[in-house]
């Protein structure tokens, strides 16, 4: 099966009705427009554009709920839109609906320095956040590459560079607030740190990619700016004795904030796009979060670690200004590498595995990448046991795509086999379907399914996602 | 409305053919004697006992998913039971059935210290567990009073004296194997540290009390046994004073592994028990993990701050077998209260808060507890927010019992006042279905409500528990 070519979009009707209703309701804040529909179609995989019938720009929980009341009267598709930079064509409307785009729910509700949380509106972005809160000391960790917005990034269960120190989505996400597809307005839990009131309604919305509810506010877990940061690139002759040295990291239990992988490509595509001059070999990125002595011991434990793995030119960035340089050409990691072969469309790959077979799993890759006919490049969120690798395609080549996709199931099975996941953080929607029978079995599918069609029982909240509707 | 003496059992009746199945299936495992059946049938709340119908351990996740086959084709009430140390009435047969003791299943299936994670069966204990993984270098913190199973800790999402470092049951959770209503067997994830593919089936799970299947293994998160240990005690005229130097260490961001609050009753209590001489007056117990200068860095800091409020006699316990006193003198005071009062019963209350709102929180109740006419003692996990009030009680008194309940509502009510939940770590059991509309809102309620029909259509997992079935 090749998930990209075979795939059909199958429009629902949509009734007059309800545009007729939605457009009187929302005036100018309701689109048809062919523009607007198609800029709300597409993502940054390589699928088709599958626009949606309808758009609509909600600037209130209560508005998110008067259109789900309309689309669920209506049966209608009702799909919900962040930024725009999800990667496995998540939000895309394969049966049409309305799209509620929530980047007019920009608020930053409640910060609450005291308790180290912020309430913001799903539409707030991850950098605006943490340029908001600045003069308070704190920040908010969780950095996928793009700038995604936060309802996105609990709605996908993202992740990024910090998570090996802060968690994921999963572990920073207090509270949200949901519309339910009736329309009924949720609010999943109080703001305590803990709680065992029940069942965990927050985090069976975190990671539901929009399918069993829309998230319009979401409350956040803060952290003190540390008072000390640091960081470090090192050069290795392999990618090997690169993960080697972050597996022993990890075992021990170094505090590590960040300790990423860039592979030869890799480096060469930031060298390019954020004109660095770093050496274009295989390379560790860390930084170290903590007092200044705290610091200093992990980064020479870490120095330690690994020059025993071979490791070359340990090189610091102490300087605030070198370090969001180097942090900038990691996060632009993803268009740099686009970059590397002008006029191609990326397809990336986003196995997580245990971490001591995380060597293994990146090995084998490396020796599959042997093989295949288009450029790539490896990046890694390793202390996670996480890693890319982002295939570089031709738009217009058929047998390109059907060599990503077979390349993609086999690291998956590899993943899987190292009992790892299919995607660590970039979420199911359409493209990883095909393999949630092999990672949870038919029985946690069947669980799964049964969740969907009891929280959404007529299939309107982003239909066709995660879970087919029909066993 | 009186939760203790309200309520009434409500036998379901149970098929001769269904007991006659598991008494040919299960031989000398099954049980019908009133002994064992009553033993069952009772926690550490002050219910009356609720026996059971019949009682069978099984050895084997295929042994439960039998059990939970025939129960549910004869719409027969199955409940799980761990080391029945739970506090909230949370497994008591209300409607009969037959429960599953899982105190068979002590098999610790895979140590994988590489990847920091353990794979256990239900009815191994922590300590048990700790014991066996002590030569690993690593160790599993979470920490509930009692020396309860780890599957009934994943029910409960319990926590415990570790939790403001590393996080609760819901934190250290990588995977579970559950038995649903039907038999079928479900493994919710794989063993990779971070996942977004699909429904986060571990939370689900994790803190459903049995109410929506019986976790039968689990895989949890290990960590490195730390390379230095400090622990200390530091005493304060008033519990307003230590609890405002604990919001202070938490709002700096200092990594203290434990910081715990007792007053000066609780003080009595484990003095008297675990003979100990410390001051009878409120006191912070604190646990420092990390290297030699990082414990050093974070004692200094936490000393300075103590001593700003007051803190007076900060004391050291550094060697192994004073700190090892102290805390089991901790883990204790549960006990240690009820001898304060011989022959009384306990209730426990299990607010937590926002920790800007602890103080205030600890305070208006200190305040109430001026009125009441039983003795309490006060122990918290205060750097979570998180407190009980133990209220020790004539168990031949239906007035203490009123008296305690509509105590018990008024601090609940306080809490959620203040954005807190009415439990922070025991669960809902019988005793606060009362307030989950209060906390969860209706909406809430029906989502909860939504999630316990679809994947229980016969209501027999422990029916009666968190949500009404009916709305």
């Amino acid at each position: 099966m090749n998930a990209i070519h075979d795939l059909q979009a199958v429009p629902r009707d949509v009734p007059a009705a309800l545009l007729d209703a939605l457009s009187a309701r929302f005036g100018e804040r309701f689109s048809q427009s062919v523009a607007v529909r198609e800029h709300h179609g597409k993502d940054e995989s390589p699928y088709a554009t599958m626009p949606p019938d309808a758009v609509v720009f909600p600037e209130s929980t209560e508005e998110v709920s008067a259109v789900a009341a309309l689309c669920n009267a209506h049966r209608v598709p009702l799909i919900a839109y962040g930024a725009g930079s999800s990667l496995e064509g998540n939000f895309l409307a394969i049966h049409g609906g309305v799209v509620v785009d929530l980047s007019r729910m920009d608020r930053i509700v409640a910060v609450h320095p005291d308790d180290l949380t912020v309430t913001v509106q799903a539409g707030v972005t991850r950098k605006r956040l943490n340029e908001e809160i600045r003069d308070t000391g704190l920040f908010f960790p969780i950095d996928p590459g793009a700038d995604a917005s936060l309802g996105g990034m609990c709605a996908t269960r993202a992740s990024g560079t910090n998570a090996v120190r802060y968690g994921t989505m999963r572990e920073n996400v207090v509270n949200l607030t949901v519309v339910a597809a009736d329309g009924s307005i949720v609010r999943t839990a109080r703001r305590a740190r803990k709680s065992s009131a029940g069942y965990d309604l927050t985090r069976l919305y975190v990671g539901s990619e929009g399918t069993l509810g829309i998230i319009t506010e979401a409350t956040l877990r803060l952290y003190p700016q540390p008072e000390a940061v640091s960081a470090a690139v090192c050069a290795f002759a392999t990618v090997d004795d690169a993960v080697r040295s972050v597996i022993q990291i990890i075992q021990l239990g170094v505090p590590v904030a960040r300790v990423e992988l860039m592979d030869a490509n890799a480096v060469k595509a930031v060298n390019l796009y954020s004109k660095l001059g770093l050496r274009e070999s295989p390379m560790l990125l860390f930084e170290f979060h903590g007092s200044p002595a705290g610091v200093k011991e992990q980064a020479e434990l870490v120095q330690e670690i690994t020059a025993e793995h071979g490791g070359q030119d340990f090189a610091w960035a102490d300087k605030p200004e070198d370090r969001s340089r180097l942090w900038a050409a990691r996060h632009n990691a993803y268009f740099s590498g686009l970059q590397l072969r002008p006029g191609c469309k990326a397809s990336s790959t986003d196995v997580c595995v245990p971490i001591s077979r995380l060597a293994d799993c990146i090995g084998e890759t490396t020796a599959d990448l042997a093989h295949v006919s288009f450029p790539t490049i490896i990046v890694g969120h390793v202390g996670d046991g996480n890693f890319h690798v982002q295939m570089l395609l031709d738009p217009d080549s058929v047998a390109e795509y059907e060599e990503a996709e077979a390349f993609n199931r086999r690291i998956v099975e590899r993943a899987l086999a190292m009992d790892g996941t299919c995607t660590g953080e970039h979420g199911v929607g359409l493209h990883k379907m095909q393999f949630m029978a092999q990672e949870h079995g038919d029985e946690g599918v069947a669980v799964m399914r049964q969740l969907k069609r009891a929280l959404d029982p007529n299939n309107i909240l982003n239909p066709g996602k995660i879970v087919a509707w029909d066993a």
